[in-house]
C-alpha cells in the first residue's frame, strides 16, 4: 500500500465497528504488560489471559496497561465489553492509519498519537500509531508491534522518582504524550543535522545526489506535517477539554507538552522553509558552475575561431598568391595570431567575462 | 461544456426553482429501488409508479429509496409535491453540477456530495453528483446513473449485519455518507500509486511525458479539491446541525466520517504538495541531464579546435617554411597534439569539469 | 485611466456627497423602464420625467425601476430627495468604480453589484457597475449603460411564470442578483474553453503566443476575482442581514445565489491555479524543445570535429610525412572516419543522448 | 537611515515617554494654523505662541490645529500638558516612523496614517507621518513638514460648501482620512500607469531595464503594503469605536473611507500579482528571445560543419587520390555542398526547429 | 546541536519538572544583582548567598533580581521552594531552547523572551533566552550569561529619570521587554542595511557570494521569525491578561510594546519579501549576463563559420579548378569574406541580436 494514503482499503465492505486488525501482524505474540502502582506499591505482571486484566478496571490503584500486537480480536472485544469502550473506538484502533485526534466518551478519552522513526540511510520516516484510553483508574495503551519511547516512563514508575507515583492516570497519560513528543525532538534533530550537511555541501560543490535528497527530505516532512499539525489539536483540545478526568493541577502539564507541541510545529515548517531555500540554493549553484564551464569552453573556442581561419587562408593554392612568396610571411602569421588572441583575451576580460 | 466550470449554462433564461435535468440523460429509464426494513424485517422491491412510493412517508419501518436516473421530471415533481419538498431542492437534484452542500429544510435534510470515479488511463477524474434527502422515516439516494458505491450498505441490511437494522434513517444516511468517503480512499490509492510511481520513473530518466502526466494529476487535483473541501464543511455541518433529524448516538458515527474526511483533505494536500515538488525535480533533473550532455559535447570540441588549428598551420602554402622541410616535424606535431589534449583534458578534470 | 484601479481620480477636490457622473457617458439618453406588477397585473412604462416615478414609491404592487445612464444628475438628486436617499449612496451609484457592497439604511439596502462582459478577441474583461436599492414597495436598479443581463427576469415577470408575481420586491432583487450571477457562469465557460484549448496547444507545440495567452488570462483572472469575492461577502451579509426588507422565505433563495457565487469562487480559483500550471508547463516544453534541438546540434558538430581534424592533418605540407606516399591511405582515411563517428554515435546511444 | 526598518535607533536609551524628535527637521519653523468654524462663522489664524491656542479646548466652535514640523519639543510638551495628553501620544508623534494606529484615551482619539507621495523617477514611494487628535471640540493634526493633501479640506471649509460646517469634528477628522485615502487612488493611478507601460514594453522587446524597473515597483509595493494594511485596521477601528467622540450620523461616512481603503488593498494585492506576472513574463520573454538566437546561429553553424569537412578531405595531400584527378571533381564538390546544405535545412524545417 | 531545533536532546529519560541546565555553561560563577527601589530610594546590591534574597519577597519597594548564569541547580530550587516557583517554570528556565512564552501562575507571571544579537561576518543570529518572573513585589530577571540589554534600564532606576522609580514591579518588567523589543529594532536596522547593499550589488554586477549572503539571510529571517511571531502573541497576551499583577495604568505601556512588536513582525516579512526578490533578480541577472556573453561568442563564430569553409574550399588539391589560376582570386577571396561577414552582421544586427 502507498505510503501516502496511509488507510485500509479492504474496509469499504466491512459495517462500521468492525474490529479487525489492517496491519501486517508486526508481532508474533500479543504481549501485555501491566504496571499498577500508588504512591507507595508498584507491581508488574505480564497476564496470559484476559481475565486478569478485568480486575483493574476498578480497583484503586493507577494501572497502566500496555498492550503491543493488534492482531487478537478476541482480546480487544473482550476488554471492549468489559471496561465499556465503544465500538468505533476498537475499530480505530485496530485500522493503524488513523489522523491524531482526542474523543471524549464520558467514561473515558480516547486519544491517538503518532510515535515516529527515522530511518536515516533510505531517508524514510516511519510511524506507528499508539492509541491511549484513559480511564478514571486506568490508562491503557496499545501499539502494533514491540518497541516504544516509553522506558523513561516505566523506569520512573518503577523507581517512584518524580511526582508520577503520587498522581493519578491522567498524569500518566500525560507522561505517555510527553514521552512521544520528546521524541519528535530526537527525530528532528537529526533531520536538522542532514539539512543542515546537505546546505554546506551544496555551497560546497552541488551534485545532483544532493537535489535528490533535498527532494526526499522535502517529502519526509510532508508526512511528517501529517503527524505533528493534528497533533497539536490533540493537545489542544486535551488542555481546554471539560472532562473530569483530566484534573486541574495536570492540565498544567499539558500545557507545558502543548507548548512542545508547537515547538515541534515551528520546527517542521522552518525545515519546509529550508529545504526550499536549499532548492532554489542547489538550481542557481548548478546554473552558476554550468555557466563558468560554458563560457570559458566557448572563450576557448572562440580565441581558435578566427586564427585557424587564416592559417585556412594561407592554405588557399591560388596560383596569383604573392604572401605565400614572401619571406617573412610564416613569421608574420605567428604573430597576427597571437595579436589576435591577445587583443580577444583582453577584451573578454574588459567586459569582465574572464 | 468544460470541464472546469460545471454549471448549467442554459438555465439564464429559465425561473429558480424549475426542475429540467441539463445531463446527458446517462440512463435509458429511471430506475427505482426501495428497500424497506426494521430489526425483524428487510423487504426490497422496484416499484414502476410514483403511488407505490407515497405511502413510505408515514410508515413506520425505515425506507430507502434509491434513485438512478433523473430525467423523469414528472416523476420528481410528484415526489416533490407528496413529501413536501422544497422546488429549489428538485431543482438542484436535477442540476448534477452542485457543490457539495447540506440545507436543512425542517422536515428535511438536503445533503449533496459528489461520487468519484478515476478513468487511469486518460488520468482524469469523473464525479457524480449523489443527492440524499433524509427525512424522519426515509431516505432518498438520487443520481444520474446506474452503479453506486452502496452496493455494501445494501448487503449490510439485507444480511442483517451490523447494526444497520436497529438504527433508524439517520444512521442510513450516514452509512451512505461514509460508503461514498471510502470511496474517495480508493481513488486516493490509485493517485498515490501513481505518484509514486512517477517519482520513481522521474529519478531514474526524466522524459517530456512524466512532465505531462505530473501536469495531467496536477489538474485533476484541481479538481478533486472542489469535491472534497466541501464534503468537509457539510460533515461538519451535520455533526453541529441542530435538527432533531439526527439523533444523539449517531452524531459519534458522523464525527467518524467526518474524521475520514479531514484525512482525505490532508491527502489531497500532501499529494499537491508532491507534484510541485516533483514538477521542481523534474526540471531540475532534465536540466542537470542537459547540462551533463552539453559540458561532455563541448570539452570534446574544445580539446580538437587548438589541434586542428596546428594543423590548418602546417597546412599553408609559404615558400619560406622552415618547418616542412624538417625530419622530425610530422612526429612532432603528434607529439604536440597528445600533449596539448591531455594538458586540457587535465585541465578539465583539475576543475571537476569531467 | 487606468483598468487596474479603477477609482475617480477628478474627486479629491469634491466634498462627499458629491453626486457627479464620473464614467464616459456611455449613453445619449437616459433611458428608464418602470415594471409595475402585482400578482394579477403587470404594467411596463417608460415615463419620460421624474414626476411620474414619484407615486411608486408608496403604491401597493411591486415596483421594479430600471435606470440606464447616469449622468442626469438633477433626476438622481430628485429621486435621492424624494426617496430619500443618502448622499453618499448617491455619490457611490455614479462613481462607477465600486467594489461590490450591501449597505443597510433602514428604509432601504443598497446593494453595489457588477455585471461581466468578455471580449474574447482581445481577451479582455468588461465590468459594468450594477447599483440595485431595495425599499419596501419598489426595486431601482441603475447603470451605466444600455444592454444587461436581466431580460430574462423582465420575461418572467411579464408572463407571469414562475413565481416572480407573487413575491415582494425583494424576491425581485434576489432575481436580478441570480441573473447577474448566472451570467458569471456563462463568462467563465467561455474562459474555461479558452483555458483548455491553450492547455491543448501547449502539450502540441508550445509557442510565445501561448506564453502572452496564459498572462492575458492570468491578468484578467486578477481583475475578475475583485468582483467576485467581494460579491460572495455581499450575498453572504444579505442572507444574514437583519432587515425586515428581505422576506424570510426568500432567504432560501438569497442562500442559494449565495451558494451559487461561492461556486464561481471555486471556478476562479481553480482558472488560477490551471493557468500557473500552464506557465509551469509552458516553460518546461519549451525547455524541452529547446533542449532537444541544440543536443541534436551539438552532437553532429561533434562527430565532425575529430574527423575534420584528421583531414586538417593530411592536409599539412611536411616533407617527411611518410602516410602521404602510401597507396591505401585515402581509403584508410575514410575507413578512419566512419569508424570515429560510428564509435562516437553509438557512444551517444549507449547514454542515451540520442 | 534604512528605508525599511523606519524606527529610531538612538531611543534605546530613553526612557518611554521622551518627547524628541527623531526625524531630519525637514522645516525651518514649526507653522501653526488654526481653523476655527462654525455653521455660520470661519476664522482662520496662524498663531505664533502656544497661548493662543490653549482656549480653544473649551470653545463652542470646532478648532482644527495644523501643526507642521515637529522639532519644537516644548510646544508639544505645553499642548500636551494643556490637552492633557498622554506621554506615549507625543513620543510617537515625534517618532515619525509609527505603522498607522488608533488609540483611544477616553477623552481624545489618537490616529496615525501615512501620506504618499511618489517619486516617478526614482520609483521610489515616501511617506510622511500625519498624527490626527481628535477631542471633542477640536482635531489637531500633526506632521513633519509643510505641504499636505488636505487643501480641498481647507476650501471646503473657507467656502462653507458641502456638510463640513454643520459637523462636529468627527466629520472633520472623517474629510482629511478621506483626504489621504483619496492621494493614495492618486498614487495607485501613477503606479498602474508605469506597470500597463512596462507590461506593454515587455510584450514587444524585453530589455533588462525592464526587469530592474519591476523589481523596484515589487519593492515600492512591499512598503506600500506596510501603509495600508494597517490603515485599514485603523478605519475598521474606527467604525466599530464605542468613543462617544464619533457621532452615529458620522459613522455612515467613516464606512464609506473604509471602504475605499478596502480598495486600496484590493488594488495593490492585484499590483502584487501582476507584478509576478511581469516578472514570469520577462523571464520567459528573454528565454524564448536567446533561444530563438541560440537556434538559428547554431543551426548557420551545423549546415557548415559537414562541408567545411569534406573541403578538408580534398585538401589532403595523398599521393595517391583519385578524386583529384577527375574532371568534374570540383563542380561534384559544390554539387554536395548544395545537397548536403539542402537537406539539413529541410530536416530542420520539417522538425519545425526553424 | 542543530541551531535549527533547539531544544534538549538528553532530556528524555528525566521526569518533567527536573532542574538541570543544559546549555554550554557560558560562565563562570553566577552573578546575582538586585535593584531594589521606591520612589526616593535606591539600593544596589550583590549578594553572594541565597538567604540576602529571600526577604525581598514581602519587602514594600520594588526589587529586580537579575540572575546571570543558570547552571547552580541549588540556588535556582531554593528560590523555586521561597517564592513558590512551579517546579515546571524551573525547568523551562534552565532548559534555553524554550518558545517564548507568557504563563499566568496567579501569584506571578512567567515570561519567556528571547533577545538577540548578530554577527555581522558570519552573518549569523545569536539568540539568549531571558526569563521573567513578575511577582507582586519583584522581578526575577535570569539569563545564561553576562551582557545584556537592560543597561539603559538599569540607569533610569539609578538615576530616577523617568517615571520608573514610582511604578511598581509590572512597570519594571514592561521597561526590560521594551528594551528587548528595542534591541530587535537595532538588530532589523543592521539586516537592513546589509539588505540594501545586496540589492545594489546585485543590480551592479551579480556573482555567487551574492546568491550565497541572500540565503544565509533568507536562512536568518527564519530564525527570527520564530522569536518575533511568539513574542507578540507574549505581548498580546499580557495587554489582555486578567492577572492584577498588571495595574491598569501599565496596560497603556504594554500595548505600545505590542505595537513595536508589530512593527519588527512587518519588518521581518517586508525582509523575507524582498530577499525573494533578490533571488529573483540574482536569477534573472546572471542569466541576462549569461546570455550576454554566449551570443556574442556564438555570434563571432558564426561570422568565421562560412569564411572558413570558402578557405577550406580553395585549399582542395584537385588538378582541374579553374579559380585556383585566375589573376584576381585572391583578392576576390577577401571581397567575398568581407562581404559575407558583413551580410551576417548586419543580419544579426537587424534582428537586434547585438
Amino acid at each position: 500500500m502507498s505510503r501516502l494514503t496511509q488507510r485500509r482499503p479492504t474496509k469499504a465492505a466491512q459495517p462500521p465497528g468492525t474490529v479487525e486488525y489492517v496491519g501486517k501482524h508486526k508481532v508474533e505474540n500479543v504481549g501485555i504488560t501491566v504496571l499498577d502502582y500508588g504512591p507507595a506499591c508498584c507491581r508488574e505482571s505480564t497476564p496470559a489471559a484476559l481475565a486478569e486484566l478485568l480486575p483493574h478496571r476498578d480497583s484503586e490503584t493507577v494501572t497502566w496497561i500496555d498492550i503491543d500486537g493488534l492482531h487478537d480480536t478476541e482480546l480487544l472485544q473482550g476488554l471492549g465489553a468489559h471496561f465499556g469502550f465503544h465500538p468505533l473506538v476498537l475499530e480505530d484502533v485496530v485500522n493503524t492509519h488513523q489522523r491524531p485526534k482526542l474523543e471524549d466518551y464520558g467514561d473515558y478519552l480516547y486519544i491517538v498519537v503518532r510515535m515516529l522513526s527515522y530511518d536515516a540511510e533510505k531517508r524514510e520516516l516511519g510511524s506507528d500509531q499508539v492509541s491511549l484510553l484513559l480511564g478514571s483508574r486506568y490508562v491503557f495503551s496499545l501499539q502494533e508491534s514491540w518497541g516504544d519511547v516509553f522506558d523513561p516512563v516505566r523506569e520512573r514508575i518503577r523507581n517512584g522518582k518524580g511526582r508520577i507515583r503520587n498522581h493519578g492516570p491522567d498524569y500518566l497519560a500525560y507522561a505517555l504524550l510527553d514521552a512521544v513528543v520528546d521524541n519528535y525532538f530526537v527525530i528532528l534533530e537529526q533531520l536538522g543535522e542532514e539539512i543542515e550537511e546537505l546546505e554546506s555541501l551544496l555551497v560546497e560543490d552541488p551534485r545532483p545526489e544532493q537535489q535528490r535528497a533535498v527532494h526526499q527530505l522535502k517529502r519526509e516532512m510532508i508526512l511528517l506535517r501529517k503527524s505533528v499539525w493534528p497533533l497539536r489539536e490533540v493537545l489542544a483540545g486535551l488542555e481546554r477539554t471539560e472532562s473530569e478526568l483530566l484534573r486541574p493541577e495536570t492540565r498544567v502539564f499539558v500545557r507545558d507538552v502543548y507548548d512542545h507541541a508547537i515547538q515541534v510545529i515551528d520546527v517542521v515548517e522552518s525545515f519546509r522553509d529550508m529545504l526550499s531555500g536549499l532548492q532554489d540554493l542547489y538550481l542557481s549553484s548548478i546554473s552558476n558552475k554550468m555557466n563558468e564551464v560554458m563560457k570559458v569552453l566557448t572563450i576557448i573556442g572562440t580565441i581558435f575561431i578566427p586564427v585557424t581561419f587564416l592559417a585556412g587562408v594561407y592554405g588557399m593554392n591560388f596560383e596569383h598568391f604573392p604572401e605565400l612568396a614572401w619571406k617573412w610571411s610564416y613569421p608574420a602569421f605567428w604573430a597576427a595570431t597571437l595579436v589576435v588572441g591577445g587583443v580577444m583575451l583582453s577584451f573578454f576580460r574588459r567586459r569582465k567575462w574572464l
